[in-house]
């Protein structure tokens, strides 16, 4: 049997890397860009670098940026009195593509789990303090999981007693979904948070 | 709304391109590019541009190589007499990995699809006419699709009346797979090619 030669082992190594990428598919992306022009695998390799080079992290809200501070927390557009709270970096732009806040974000960089040794020393949750200045609403938009809702939690009560007032995103039926498809935990919290019309 | 930071809506046109990624698959991997740490994203870019300098095509079987001929070309010990046709360079391993194939290879570089412009003038048949010296076994390989089949009855005719011996894969049942999820014309052709026990 003779394999597949080393460079391109090498390749399919680096994008079976990628989170939901397994090897067949790593192998396809590889024989992809052995099949693509020269130009196009050049452009590849410098758009890694590039991207490398030039992102940085906010010193005000840890979200990425090219400047900084970021473009979103210099904007005297933005409502600076309303935080939200999001895990990483990427979340942002879904509010941001949405079109559904205005204030200023906060990225966590991940979430509390004491199982994978990921403590509150690890998260940016100090610099979050320091901005949640009295009468600033703050946002909790972690993910509906398990580490989201503790983390939130444990938010929430650092923030306690700051006059700052904490909410988080609704849960309920996601748009455009069917009843019977939806599971049990998410039935619960629609019943229990709805409202009157 | 503030979008993405340029830098990285470009690595995510480039993630975008490959087969089978979508939009928001480029998006976690470009974002897992970024949070990655800065060695590994040098060394991505290292192996495409790696991959894209060493490696070649074969110039007896349009197979890849690192070294013109390629390994199982120069191979003494393959079967010259056995030229096994596939579509693809990573057909080749396939039937390397199932170690199902011990003679030689040939690699068209795609099929005949007038749709899509590509005449046997595309493809590297004129070089697979000169191999099949008399006596040879052409076994063809390609996909069982309109496209792979349509290429082989075309290749078959060309090597008509050169006494080389032409086949090509057995169709029928997949192993392991279960009669009551196989398609119509998996099991017209598994019926058509039944053989005795």
């Amino acid at each position: 049997m003779r394999s597949i030669p080393d460079s391109i082992v090498r390749l399919i190594e680096e994008f079976s890397r990628f989170p939901g990428i397994g090897r067949k598919t790593a192998q396809r992306m590889a024989f992809h860009v052995l099949k693509s022009p020269n130009d196009q695998a050049v452009q590849l390799a410098q758009s890694v670098m590039d991207m490398k080079t030039k992102i940085q992290f906010c010193s005000v809200c840890h979200g990425i940026t090219e400047d900084d501070p970021c473009g979103i927390c210099t904007d005297p557009k933005r409502d600076a009195s309303s935080i939200c709270i999001v895990e990483d970096a990427a979340d942002v732009y879904t509010f941001e593509k949405s079109n559904a806040f205005q204030g200023v974000y906060h990225v966590l960089g991940g979430v509390l789990s004491p199982l994978d040794g990921i403590g509150p020393d690890d998260l940016h949750i100090n610099g979050l303090i320091d901005r949640a200045k009295p009468g600033t609403e703050v946002v909790i938009a972690t993910n509906p999981s398990i580490e989201g809702e503790a983390t939130s939690l444990y938010i929430a009560k650092l923030l306690k007693g700051k006059s700052v007032k904490v909410t988080r995103l609704a849960r309920g039926l996601p748009m455009g979904g069917d009843l019977e498809y939806i599971d049990d935990a998410t039935i619960m919290r629609a019943m229990e948070g709805r409202t009157a019309i």
